[in-house]
């Protein structure tokens, strides 16, 4: 931090000089085309990555890569500037978002549970299996129910059916099926402004989708499934390294028993050793646990200490704590202080991985959680929109290199941006900001892995500004600010630098 | 500007010192209230009039004010996050709106010469004078023309009729008014983002309705009138002094013939002196001559002689040199350069008001406007809506005081900012960045005086943090930042004060 500080200071000091020197020539003649040229080296080396010296084959390919991003700012539907449900067909056609799926982007550090997994998959696989029921509620979504006989039924619920005989029963199974998915995800085909066209609106259906999923996903055989699954699609758009945000439900068995968190903590832990034993280039998997901030005080008194309990146990597993939920609705942390002080009074450790500043309103009460998240020592912040409204905060997060998890396509489609050149992220990016880029809650939006939020930082905030060298700084920021010990986050980098080289030879013949 | 620099470099300090004090404590318990009380002071004191000292009778409306906004964001529809069409009526039933009409809100530095007064009274008062023709264009828009007989055909253009034959013809004369209305502003009242779906659908009828306001505003006579109630508007809105961006078209009469730009010149300056003498408590107001960024250097280079040569006939109503339209479309500040340099060349000083950096896209060759500006020592940036993305032009603007003269309306009617808290005005707000708001072209959005922007700028940027202290630095910004030498700012600044003690006064009774 010290070397940070200084920096910042000599930029002050190159930028008084250059002052100066435009003071003295500044009535005289046209600006000097090479002080200008300097001015503009000046802020580009200022971005993301803009420091990042780049080998002879990196030139290579950041110049295709520099062509392809001007064809992509000439398309009459400049994607960042479109609706994500818009935009994904647009981007799924552009070449430059092929090579951004082979780009090793490191790890994804903020994705939370019951949405990392594509919603076909659970269509396709998980509601076919058998015993599973299903009913309507009376708010339009739908609950599922994995059992060995007829559930009782759920209060504002249509009855319970066994989803293997309504399918029976069905002519056309695809439109079921459909049906089904729209109920899983906020994705649609249709206009996203008039199905969700207010924030209150989008968030009441992400929390009943959420909710659907929960339901499929909270049974145990189904549960180990989803989450290899998901390593899966994290693996295959080169992400190599997760920290998962999960409430550690409880999971329940077809007879009705459930599993206490402790299970499904180990369960996370198991299949994390399953996976990178099948995919020994995959480097792992860490869990951030995770509870609703409209909880009471005496449930967060006894949240926190099974956190601490949970980090004491499984050290090298548990990355740390969070709190979940809408913020504008919950409970600000400060209202939670003495609950959130507890770890440090009674010296067991637990690391914060806060939401906080997923906001529109400056000056509320929720609006204070970036500067408490930073008080209470938090190790990331979970989006920080506001960051930029709070210069102190700001300052405070570059200084401490407290990093953002920044989700692009997550505050679009719950309504905190319209076009994503005007996020927050493009300023941070600009004057390099400790950030990652990371999906929220990929299977919700119609994403998966990190490429389309990738996407829409490079191109998006990045303008034609942005190259490799932000690609590579993106990629790298995702291992310096994870939760590994400084041992393991060597050992992950040289994974990813290997897995890198790869991918620049594989991309320069 | 060495004063706030070291400003900076304590802010960096004290900022420095906190966190060594959070690194002590950090690991130990709650975060200590009042240290977190210390720095959310800071931070409110870091945003615009954050240091200004109220006086008890401030402070009384200052309350009153903060109950208000408290009562605004509860709204069901908050006003700063709909489209401006939508948002006027909210807005205009808002008590908070009427106490920020009677605000003495100082200049109003950005307003551009054909769209600064009411189409209403165009239509009512201009379009019922005799000898009026009108015809449509085959791209569904109007022109005009007043003549002492039927005037040429315009090329793709339907006959023209003389509009008082026409209304006599006419049986709903009311709905033809209202027709004629709708080509003379953007404001409608359909759903805005359907009508304007894009930013080159909402440019292309800027610029017609400008061109058909123009033919009208264009006739001597009118344009006396035109300009005399456009001064009428500002004043009623407690507006005291105008910077007026003009083309300085040529005027012409019923017979044909034309008035050249010195006659224009001459005719605002003459009005102006018969305004404020009618008016005593109206400042005044100076020009700022434009040209269409358009032109080639051929015309740039005698546009720049004749700005040069007016500046000297004219140095105290002349103000400066700008060049306007679309800036994604025109030519770069840059490819004038050498046009641009003429006045220091010559030793003739023309100063400059660039509008720069009214885009989305990072990168381009037009997003160096705002570098080029500065480099061409301008003394305000029109918009400078990208500035947060250029870190060194942004310290460069803050450190030498040019202000940004930010037009929250105009640049979310123009599609540039969809939920004006996101506007990057709310960061530069934030940090007291120099800056003043305006309207730009109120009649072209439905808006008048600076009261609608104000309230955007107030309730939106400044969310619930903002108060009657950046009320009153925002004022004092608009003289301090004008271009009246320091004298006469003086002058208009204590007469300014003399209308806040009143505006107090009469508001805390
Ligand atoms: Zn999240
Ligand atoms: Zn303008």
């Amino acid at each position: 931090t010290h070397v940070s500080y200084l920096c910042d200071l000599n930029r002050h000091l190159v930028v008084c000089l250059w002052m100066a020197l435009c003071c003295l020539w500044g009535g005289l003649s046209i600006p000097d085309p090479k002080y200008r040229e300097t001015l503009m080296e000046m802020e580009a080396s200022m971005q993301t990555g803009g420091q990042v010296v780049l080998s002879e084959k990196e030139k290579l390919l950041n110049s295709r890569l520099l062509q392809m991003k001007q064809e992509e700012v000439m398309r009459k539907d400049f994607p960042p500037a479109v609706h994500f449900f818009k935009a994904r067909d647009l981007i799924e056609e552009s070449p430059l978002f092929s090579l951004l799926q082979k780009v090793p982007k490191g790890a994804a550090l903020h994705v939370h549970d019951f949405s990392m997994t594509d919603v076909k998959w659970l269509v396709k696989n998980v509601t076919y299996r058998p015993h599973l029921y299903m009913c309507s509620t009376d708010a339009q979504s739908i609950r599922f129910m994995f059992c060995s006989q007829m559930p009782k039924p759920l209060p504002r619920c249509s009855p319970w059916v066994l989803l293997e005989k309504l399918r029976a029963m069905t002519v056309n199974v695809t439109e079921l099926d459909d049906r089904i998915m729209k109920n899983l995800t906020l994705f649609t085909e249709l206009d996203p402004d008039v199905v969700y066209p207010t924030q209150d609106v989008v968030w009441e259906r992400f929390e009943k989708a959420f909710r659907a999923v929960s339901d499929l996903v909270s049974y145990a055989p189904v549960f180990r499934d989803y989450y290899y699954q998901g390593l899966s699609e994290l693996y295959a758009d080169n992400v190599m390294y997760l920290e998962l945000r999960t409430l550690l439900s409880e999971m329940y068995e077809l007879d009705g028993r459930t599993h206490d968190l402790t299970w499904t903590l180990k369960t996370y832990q198991d299949v994390t050793r399953q996976f990178t034993a099948d995919f020994p280039d995959f480097f792992g998997a860490r869990i951030i646990f995770t509870i609703h901030r409209g909880v009471n005080s005496t449930v967060m008194d006894q949240v926190v200490k099974t956190a601490m309990k949970l980090k004491r146990d499984f050290p090298d597993f548990m990355a740390g704590f969070d709190l979940v939920g809408r913020e504008d609705r919950g409970r600000p942390l400060w209202y939670f202080r003495n609950e959130l002080s507890l770890p440090s009074d009674k010296g067991l450790p637990l690391p914060f991985y806060f939401h906080a500043g997923e906001t529109s309103m400056s000056g509320s009460e929720v609006d204070q959680n970036l500067l408490d998240a930073l008080l209470f020592n938090t190790s990331r912040i979970g989006h920080g929109f506001a960051l930029l409204r709070h210069p102190v905060a700001k300052e405070f997060s570059r200084k401490r290199g407290v990093a953002l998890e920044i989700c692009p396509i997550s505050n679009q489609v719950l309504k905190l941006v319209d076009d994503l050149r005007n996020h927050p992220g493009a300023v941070l990016m600009a004057e390099d900001h400790p950030l990652v880029i990371s999906s929220d809650d990929p299977a919700m939006f119609g994403a998966s892995g990190l490429s389309y939020d990738f996407y829409q930082a490079f191109v998006g905030f990045g303008g034609l500004r942005s190259n490799l060298g932000t690609l590579k700084a993106l990629a790298i920021n995702s291992i310096k600010y994870c939760s590994l010990p400084a041992q393991q986050q060597e050992k992950a980098l040289a994974m990813w630098q290997k897995r890198w080289d790869k991918f620049i030879s594989e991309n320069t013949q």
